[in-house]
């Protein structure tokens, strides 16, 4: 048996995130069937992080055992040949048996997509947040700002997360338009849950006035929640990149 | 009465096509649909063109005739109240009662994706035609360039069209890389059916050898369909502009 880290890329509309569970369909179970069929055994899959339902990833690392028969690259082109397209494979490496996806990542980037036309665009129903009130990136901007740097970023995740270091460095941090889009990046060594989606529903909720800059730094300060904002939509929301200490292209 | 033209913006994947017909829905119908909720009346509804089954547009137009109650403003929010959300009204402007927004066309642009990776892009599976095989973006960009001036298209133009002149004049007519995406892009005066499509099949098979330079030069000569490739699949295109004498944004 080889263990090979996968790449793959899928559009989250349909699942119900990653991780397997009861209530509907998940990337994972997808493609556990996919290497069911190609390999006739049921595979455990550890996946890079855990994306709730709804939430896109334009690169997604997960690892798998498989028999030594399935090369690096028959193994990504058999399993592209029987995923449903909204999942692709991009690439297949192999790696040491300790390999964790997860705890082996340096950092992750995600985006958050708003559609900010005056009537949601058609092309990013499924892919951006939409909000009609016309909004000034400068000041988003600004705000994004005061995320980055070495914080407890306790107010800033869901409850119902088990991690208790709630310690995190946010490297990157900001906003900029394109015609009607509005995209927030954000770079950091470890996400708390949801704390993306409550990042940009605090921005927002400092542009419309609802909370101030002062309640953005009572959040960092203090660790509590009804400081930050409101969690904004899983569809506006990408992991877009996850980093290693060797590069997996 | 007023007469509006409006600037809709629709996801091709569900219809079939732009124009009302027996098999299935279209975008027409769903536009017909939408006024009559508002206005209680079914109006008649003209296009720009006539866009194929699976085809998208970034901006196309229509007229429609409604009430003077329903201001321009009005107009556009109260459709996308009620449309579904693969179509957006983009805008709505007041025109002369024998405004016709085919015949007042002066000119259209098209544009044509190709999906170039490995495996087929999740986000862009009802948005381009994937090739896996790499493509040479300049080979193609030459051949592109045959397309550029006074012809007659003859050779370019599906059976079934009405059309007796086919003489059309192409200004532009290019092939780009970014990433793995590859995008040929087409304005012209006119076009005929399915010529976007075939200029595309027609690229894809000299570069593939199926076809030659003297064979795309013999079709423009001729008209002759025979010289001329295969039609390209409808989803990879966009009706991306279209220009009037005065604009409408």
């Amino acid at each position: 048996m080889a263990k090979r880290l996968l790449c793959i890329r899928y559009d989250g509309t349909r699942f119900h995130g990653w991780q397997v569970q009861p209530n509907g369909i998940t990337v994972q179970e997808t493609l556990q069937d996919a290497i069911e069929r190609l390999t006739g055994t049921r595979a455990d899959l550890t996946g890079c992080s855990r994306t709730d339902a709804g939430v896109h990833a334009r690169r997604f690392y997960c690892t798998v055992e498989v028999p030594d028969t399935f090369t690096e690259q028959a193994l990504c082109r058999s399993l592209n040949g029987v995923l449903p397209d909204d999942v692709a494979v991009l690439s297949s490496h192999t790696v040491p048996a300790d390999f964790h996806p997860r705890y082996a990542a340096r950092g992750k980037r995600y985006t958050y997509q708003i559609d900010n036309g005056i009537a949601p665009d058609p092309f990013l129903r499924q892919y951006a947040m939409h909000l009609r009130t016309p909004l000034d990136e400068q000041k988003l901007n600004e705000t994004a700002q005061l995320f980055v740097g070495t914080h407890d970023f306790s107010a800033f995740c869901s409850s119902g997360s088990s991690v208790q270091d709630k310690v995190r460095t946010v490297t990157r941090s900001d906003v900029v338009r394109n015609g009607d889009t509005v995209l927030y990046t954000v770079e950091a060594d470890g996400f708390l849950y949801n704390m993306v989606r409550i990042f940009v529903g605090t921005l927002l909720d400092v542009h419309a006035g609802r909370l101030t800059v002062e309640d953005v730094h009572a959040a960092l300060s203090t660790g509590d929640r009804r400081f930050a904002g409101a969690t904004a939509p899983a569809k506006g929301l990408f992991l877009d990149e996850v980093w290693y200490e060797t590069s997996f292209d």
